[in-house]
């Protein structure tokens, strides 16, 4: 249903018309068949329509849905977000107004935040919010790059808006959310009068056609005060961790139909002979796939996404533990643990996810520049996840600057001790030693990254910023390998006990290899630039660039 | 000129209409003004109308036109190799016949290789060329990709296309080159009867659209022999080298003016406070030039351009004293090291070209991904270069295959010599430690890299295959190391001397600096995965992908 929609939705775009928008051909009745199927509704409260399934669930279908039609997934994609926002911070009042035709996905949501002027530093945010006396208030200000902001999907949109009250403290601490719908609500809670908000224009973008990138403006707009005044950073915040991992999901989700496409493409395409003599004689040439350098592009792909799938779960399963675990030091833990890594799960696959989904476009040759092939549509639209949600820089500026110091560094060395524990557990198997070996060295490395961020880091900060990044990439490895390491435990375990599929234990094991051998020796690099420190990029006159 | 036509030929694009093909508004103008001004034949031989100037001059305005337009630059592009094709293998009668106006710019040429089921295996191609009582040839066949294959900025086109003679060898032994103008000519030389080839249709892309990517058919066309029968592809691949430079020059040339673009965002740009304290107080923020982490996205572009910029114009020197030197043994091994490297300034340039123009665009944040700020072009444009001219993975696989262990292994052995040399040489000197150590230390590993292939890749070819990639890299980084190197030892000497531009200089050695401290690092992770061998990469079922 969504598949067959990803292509027409990049060729046909969003198309706006004096502040209508319309979705591309086929959305429509692909939305109302996903909402009435109740996709929309599965990891929230049933206490207002929702399933309550757990998030580790949740993300698996997700994955299937953005590889399907990533376009189409944003619409119900960022409603969940916003319903997170009204479910942990609303009145009761407000909850049971808004909450069950948003689960339901008879209306969607969205979050405005960004401004012309303003993106990251939402300091500068300039859209007012001026309290009326019924309790609402009057929102006027335009806020730039809101997906699904406006389309035809449903009969109302709600969004969600950051705006200053006049009169509150200067930059972020005085900053406060509102429920903005489209249409106003009448006594019955059906949408009536039209609100003060349209949209003003949808961007040309490079990718995601099919999801509307709204130019919003809200002239007069009743809003609804979510939460505290002043406190809608920190409103905001609280589903960020969430959305975050949302976007990493589109970063692997990416990476997967890429790369399935690509094996597809490296079996079926004859071109050359095996280097080891013909594999196919009785043909013209052999399948690519016999070329080590497109296995070596296809092996990349696999032990990114494999890895990567096995640790979104792992963090999903934090999050669930986080939020609903009885025990309050185990929701803690998992608490720690989940902050530490969610800017790492959001840059590393949205990263490794373009360049994964522009390596399967390699696999295609020529065919890969081509549109009607589909490849170059997964690399434009993966393009924007590393750019969205928080761009990649500020997710590596997040964890040196927040995740990392926070409670005196209880989550990362919570993480050393795990990952130094599995190593420490399997120091006297022989048949682990591969894959703990390297583990271990990337765990020694990053061990290493931290001590020097944190002897260098405070007497001049510009050394946190200037390994951010790098930092990041290198706690990234070292949590992929110690799930790598893990899942070839596990597939030792099956092989020797003869339990279940042979085949797929020991192609876990080729994959682990792969990665323990061949992605992990970039951690000797990413700690030389942590520690290379920040003099030689500062050292530039901003004139002389 | 160019580059006010660079975002209407990529909105507007090429359009197709029964088999004649438009170029985007500005195209025919900019043209005729740029053929007139002498541009298309800097480097061609006077006898036919050329200036005569050295290669490495003519890669500098390459460079500059590309930066302003790649879409227009690849219409006279392409047409310089043809242009040296023609010159290469013609009689003196096809000289005279077909050199003057392609140097003039008065028709332009293409290369015809590319068929549905054949790309990088030649050996597969069927075009067929039946010889003629004339001794002219009839040709049939079908090609595709073929860039600039019709268009209207010109009054001929000359194709040359790769056939098969009846009777002659299977493979790609069996091939022969033709000349194969779009109208055949008068006999003063004026383009008359139409030819039987006419384009069937111009590709959708992902970027490139001001240039035309043509299936060509040919349909009974007039061909001309051009150089021996069955000796096509050698041919082709005299004028390889130069080729493949061009489309190095591409991907730096789009990392460069993606890159300038970036810095004057970054200027402009006010979001954030410095980590180190307000850098401009009486502003709402600093420009994002102030934060370490943007700043490590332009130095890591700058240090690639220009060590890129300074390793190119000195393989354009080495390809211009292979072509004139009178010393028969200077000639010798400027083509040894020419041959060695081209298949690394393809290959890495390009990669690296991509990836700074995917960076240069991140400074943008969510601008960046938006059509009219002209950076998500750059990244669409730079995508093609990876593939097209031989795909990047194939490079490794020439260079691995048969550039390291021609003649012995000379070339490469004369490369290390140089680069040995360099280090020795300032062995004792202090100041230049800082370069010299990293740069031995990747020579090291690019030897011990070298040596691993020697030993492994003979009993098990796909050894060579699994490490091709890598190995390009390793010796990418010592080559752009060692210009590196090369540019501080002079910087150095002209601070010392007092002797000119002192920022200029300084601002050489932070960023050779950057490029040693933290681009060098990852020869470390090359080596190890050229060491890991081919075995994980191979040991996956197809059918397991």
């Amino acid at each position: 249903m969504l598949q067959p929609l990803n292509q027409v939705g990049d060729a046909e775009g969003c198309t706006f018309d004096n502040g209508t928008v319309t979705t591309p051909p086929g959305f429509r009745e692909a939305y109302r068949t996903f909402a009435e199927g109740g996709w929309t509704g599965l990891t929230a409260d049933p206490d207002y329509g929702g399933q309550g399934l757990p998030l580790v669930l949740g993300i698996a279908i997700e994955e299937m849905s953005i590889s399907a039609n990533l376009s189409f997934n944003m619409y119900p994609g960022l409603t969940i977000g916003a319903t997170e926002a009204i479910h942990a911070h609303g009145t009761a009042e407000q909850k049971q107004t808004w909450l069950p035709k948003m689960i339901s996905g008879q209306w969607t949501g969205t979050m405005n935040l960004t401004e012309p002027h303003c993106g990251t530093d939402l300091g500068l945010l300039r859209t007012r919010a001026e309290p009326h006396d019924d309790g609402s208030y009057r929102i006027n200000g335009t806020k730039i790059f809101i997906s699904a902001g406006e389309h035809d999907l449903t009969e109302n949109i709600i969004h969600l808006v950051l705006a200053r009250i006049p009169g509150g403290p200067p930059g972020v601490k005085g900053i406060s959310l509102f429920i903005v719908p489209k249409f106003l609500l009448n006594d019955d809670g059906t949408p009536g009068e039209r609100n003060g908000v349209a949209c003003g224009a949808i961007e040309e973008k490079m990718g995601i056609h099919g999801n509307a990138t709204c130019v919003m403006n809200y002239d007069d707009a009743t809003g609804y005060l979510l939460g505290a005044e002043h406190k809608g950073l920190r409103a905001m915040f609280t589903m960020m961790n969430a959305a975050r991992l949302g976007v990493a999901m589109q970063g692997l989700s990416l990476a997967e139909v890429a790369g399935q496409n690509a094996a597809d493409y490296a079996r079926d395409r004859l071109q050359g002979r095996s280097l080891s003599g013909p594999k196919e004689p009785d043909k013209p040439a052999d399948p690519i796939i016999v070329h080590p350098d497109v296995r070596r592009m296809l092996m990349e792909g696999r032990a990114f996404t494999e890895g990567a799938r096995a640790f979104a779960y792992w963090s999903a399963l934090q999050a669930d533990l986080a939020a609903k675990h009885p025990d309050a030091a185990v929701r803690q833990s998992a608490n720690d643990l989940l902050s530490l890594l969610t800017p790492v799960l959001k840059a590393y696959f949205t990263d490794r996810g373009y360049a994964a989904a522009t390596q399967a476009q390699q696999v295609f040759g020529g065919h890969g520049y081509i549109r009607e092939w589909g490849m170059e549509q997964f690399v434009r639209d993966a393009r924007i996840t590393q750019i969205y949600e928080g761009a990649n820089g500020i997710q590596g500026l997040d964890l040196v600057g927040r995740k990392l110091p926070a409670d005196g560094g209880r989550a990362i060395r919570a993480f050393f001790e795990t990952v130094q524990a599995f190593c420490d557990e399997n120091r006297d198997d022989k048949a682990m030693a591969e894959f703990t070996g390297p583990l271990d060295e990337g765990l020694g490395r990053l061990q290493q990254a931290t001590m020097w961020l944190m002897q260098n880091a405070m007497t001049t900060p510009d050394n946190a910023g200037a390994g951010a990044t790098d930092y990041l990439y290198l706690l990234a490895l070292v949590s992929l390998g110690h799930v790598w390491a893990q899942m070839a435990k596990l597939a030792q375990k099956r092989l020797a006990d003869g339990d279940g599929n042979a085949a797929f234990y020991e192609n876990k094991l080729i994959t682990a290899r792969y990665f323990l051998q061949r992605v992990m020796p970039d951690s000797a690099a990413h700690l030389a630039r942590v520690e290379a420190g920040a003099e030689t990029l500062m050292a530039l006159d901003a004139a002389a660039f």
